[in-house]
């Protein structure tokens, strides 16, 4: 069973109240605590030592990484952070100064987002470093975007370049908060997720639960540079596409627009971040799928992004 | 160095912002989110298998203490739950019935409290399970009872009954929610802790930030039945009172309060909790030092309990 499958399953029916405007399933979860004029994200992600990062990677990065992915959730939801918690694992034998470090990296990131870090407790996991981190944030009432809110015709947006994260930048990504608050308040997005997962499997959470699908553009998927390297070096390496389309851990923002405002997107996009790359990967359709048109036709993409050429 | 001396040194300095009433080093942070009547409550904490609970353990209870420990906390800053985000590491081989069942005990607590779960994620943590939760709450507007604020002559309280709670307690007690809010409306505490580390670790963070001692009386310690059949039981056991003043997980509240109203308090109490013990332990000093008075003269308690008799 993947995971998300899992999560859907076991939160389903889980206790809610009065507060939760949108529960488990999202980027984030809403509440609404009583302020006339906005609402309250809540989000928890976990970094796991040979999971998300090896026994070598600089502790600051870390740390850094541990905040980037919840701060990643909270951009999806074109929301503000206001506070984080943090949990550290810690293994037989840690440095103090490797916690430390943890902890600088996590500070220097909320710094530069404005965010408090309200709690630090430790516990042993004595095998693997663990650091989960929870996070507040709030969102203009109703300015949430959430996964549900695509419609057919919408175009399809995803900010950066995709593919061969795990050569660093899954380290040292931007979470795209600034550009994620731009949106919201310029364009209104439908449907907006952060790619954790990677393009191919993340697509469908904007996708399934409305019983819509895509079709991609291949030429339109902007593949990393680091995803063209790792391609070229060969030695059983994805080819470039297929890394854009299914490696995970890009942080990037994917998200839909009426394809109206696509053309005024590129250009307000391209004033206002003009070292980001925006690009228009395709279009939603009202038959489900992902189909990717390529150079000799349209293809099918599958789960986890394994391609098949279309039957004719 | 010890876990709490650890996370004051990495906590201390962290960015705050001008949400943020009280940062790390109480039961949960206080923020200030704009509603004018209210604060809200941050906490985070975690169990990990082979240290919180073992691999034998029905995973039903696993998931109640998980968040139990947070509603802990939650009450001794005499709050309210409203949401909770759980993580699970999971390791290698898990079952999902297992998962079902931890979440099966999260959401019967969840319920009684009226507390949303609003988030599950799940990572890998090969080698054991670890369950982190976070919760937000609230409080009346500066109603919140922290660590500080105990005054010299004040009256010790404690819930309950102490020592022996790795018995069974610690997997099925009650968070003191109900009676800590009754105890801010009717009585307003100085200060207030909920017990995790043991009474004689905990106290001090009642009387060490400002520079406060205790005399307690070693007869009104409330020494559970578990901590009386362990010592009889004999073969290395602590002796009872020694659990009762060390054991951890006791999740009981520790409070202050003005010794005028101690009677009044003990009067009220019984009626309103007749199956929930209260002992007022002892009193709040000027001069440091946690001191026990029992029949053979005053002793010093050290931290982590070790007991001196005093030197006359």
């Amino acid at each position: 069973m993947k995971e998300f499958e899992l999560i859907q399953l076991l939160t389903r029916g889980l206790h809610t109240n009065a507060a939760v405007r949108l529960g488990p399933g999202d980027d984030c979860a809403v509440v609404d605590l009583g302020v006339p004029e906005r609402q309250f994200l809540l989000k928890t992600d976990a970094v796991v030592e040979g999971v998300h990062f090896t026994s070598d990677t600089p502790p600051e990065l870390i740390g850094r990484k541990a905040l980037a992915r919840n701060l990643s959730d909270v951009a999806a939801m074109a929301g503000r952070p206001i506070a984080a918690l943090v949990t550290l694992g810690l293994p037989r034998g840690f440095k103090p100064s490797w916690v430390e470090a943890v902890y600088s990296g996590i500070d220097a990131l909320a710094r530069r987002f404005d965010t408090a870090i309200v709690g630090g407790e430790t516990t042993s996991n004595p095998e693997r470093a663990l650091i989960s981190v929870a996070v507040l944030g709030d969102v203009s009432r109703d300015a949430f975007i959430g996964r549900r809110g695509a419609r057919p015709g919408d175009a399809v947006f995803v900010s950066g370049e995709l593919g061969g994260s795990l050569q660093g930048r899954h380290l040292t990504f931007e979470p795209r908060l600034v550009e994620a608050a731009w949106l919201a308040e310029n364009f209104r997005p439908g449907a907006m997720i952060d790619l954790s997962d990677g393009l191919a499997g993340d697509l469908r959470h904007l996708l399934k639960p409305d019983g819509l699908g895509v079709e991609l553009l291949e030429k339109a998927i902007p593949i990393s540079r680091a995803a063209r390297v790792q391609a070229a070096a060969g030695q059983g390496a994805k080819p470039a596409l297929l890394a854009a389309l299914t490696d995970g851990e890009d942080f990037e923002l994917l998200f839909t627009l009426s394809s109206k405002q696509a053309v005024a997107l590129h250009d307000a996009w391209r004033k206002r971040f003009p070292e980001t790359r925006l690009s228009c990967i395709g279009r939603i359709s009202s038959k489900p799928g992902v189909l990717l048109r390529g150079p000799r036709g349209v293809r099918e993409l599958q789960d986890h992004g394994y391609v098949h050429f279309q039957q004719p």
